[in-house]
């Protein structure tokens, strides 16, 4: 086997290759993409509608096999998409048909800002790409170099993100009230754990609010309930929701903005993925770089709504 | 379409027409549900190790989404092996080789006890088989007819059973206490919430409890995190996990018996699937019948720990 084969194993396509195919592909997904690998934009909110767009984690690989097992014991907070199919290879994620054109993407630059973590801690905000993190590994002089050995220990993480469900809402005349209001939706830590796995222990499953008439949470239910890969229908509703979920005042979100609770409306409460919670509240100090993205492009498989803005 | 088109559908194999073949399957598994369909045994511990046993759950049609969901948002709680593949079909069950003889399987018969709930009750509580509730699709006369209506309304569900794991823990020198003391395994009502899924909702997740030596409690998580259809690793450990999960006392546990904890030993806590809490407490009165069974046969896909008693 040449030095070739082992930096470029079978079926790795580097995106370079097909950069002459750009201009023959139009898919709202893959522009997405160009647009974030170019630094055109910054949010993704709005873009690409019709497909889900999704959260982003990248973890050594180390821990990935637990971070996996949080994404299926967690599945309502942590609804898993995509996953890389190697660790190191920012080429490819599987399932097949995750990303809409696998021949020309790069985990690394194709999502418009990145936050980089170290020990817990951000140690890049607004980072506009991986590369200096996570070199080509087709361009490292050999396996043994250290970078090498760096970079070929990430996997990359892909979850469904929760505002695909809100065109939904508001296509059925239930518009959210922070988009009335034109605030973050309020969130709340909960005393819901989450499963734990492996080393991801301790974490609680944070909620988001939207407050509904009463009589209105039943069809608020029905329009959620199948966006199986971004939450679904809600965790609790009900002014006796706050006590069972231990939020002790509505009108002080953890995270968000608070949003006015009319007469006759109750509050009603997703499972959120905060992924902020994931990397920093668990995961353990010392351990190295844990890599997380702000807005990321769509994905070809789920049609879900559009829009997003996790602003971490 | 003819009459026989619609009662037979394509792809039915009914049970009867392979009588024969049962002299030439020896698998395990099979010979388990040979024996429950002739009242030869009344329990599935023990049986066909190495074949995963699990619960099953009856619903009418039109619930069947939402315990799926229900299934789907809680996989550690109730994890989904097989769904029948049609409703009111007995013989047939998805994924395929979900069933290792699919050919010869017949729901209503092929486990060894069922019970049969009626708005929330037990109306029958040792019942041999279904055939009286659930009458053969293929003998009713007509798609009209009252009987073949209830009896096509049915759908079953498959549930990954939770005592897999334990021949794993005894394998790692890590025996559970209940088996030791002969007693059966102690669980708690906590006050995690399931998910809730359309009708579901409102339930609390029950948990089993087996005390281990603190330096233990990694190696025990480790040895039972693989087995997720089954619950896989704990839920909590520690003496400060029964706050945070609400229980009160660990000697008097809500199901089951209580077992003694030694001095330096803490408790552990996996998720149970506690199936009468689905279809008494979930299930909403007056809605119809609800079916579950007691013991099971073997599954071929999944590969676990052999013997198990729902005790319900």
């Amino acid at each position: 086997m040449t030095k070739d084969t082992l930096l470029n194993p079978p079926g790795l396509q580097p995106s370079a290759i097909t950069e002459s195919s750009k201009t023959t592909t139009t898919l709202p997904s893959h522009q997405a993409r160009l647009d974030s690998r170019h630094n055109l934009i910054t949010n993704t909110s709005g873009l690409a509608p019709g497909y889900l767009q999704a959260n982003l984690l990248i973890l050594p690989a180390r821990y990935s096999q637990d971070f996996h097992q949080l994404c299926l014991r967690n599945p309502v907070a942590c609804p898993l998409l995509g996953i890389s199919r190697q660790p190191g290879n920012p080429y490819h994620m599987q399932p097949s048909g995750c990303i809409t054109t696998p021949e020309d993407f790069d985990i690394r630059t194709d999502c418009p800002l990145y936050r980089v973590y170290q020990h817990g801690k951000p140690i890049a905000t607004h980072q506009k790409n991986l590369l200096p993190f996570w070199p080509d590994p087709r361009h490292t002089p050999s396996p043994q170099h250290e970078d090498t050995e760096r970079a070929e220990e990430y996997v990359s993480f892909l979850n469904g993100c929760s505002y695909s469900f809100e065109s939904a809402l508001t296509a059925a005349t239930l518009t959210p009230r922070h988009q009335i209001t034109g605030c973050l939706v309020p969130m709340y830590r909960t005393t819901i754990p989450l499963l734990p796995a492996g080393i991801f222990t301790g974490a609680r499953t944070v909620v988001s609010m939207r407050p509904y008439p009463a009589h209105a949470v039943e069809r608020v239910r029905a329009v959620t309930r199948p966006f199986l890969a971004t939450h679904g229908e809600p965790v609790d509703w009900g002014w006796e929701a706050l006590a069972r979920l231990g939020i002790a005042d509505l009108q002080a979100p953890d995270f968000g903005e608070p949003v006015p609770v009319e007469e006759g409306e109750v509050p009603v409460f997703w499972v959120r993925m905060f992924l902020v919670c994931v990397f920093v509240t668990l995961f353990p100090r010392g351990k190295g770089n844990v890599w997380g993205m702000w807005g990321l492009h769509g994905l070809g498989k789920f049609v879900c709504g559009s829009g997003w803005g996790f602003s971490c």
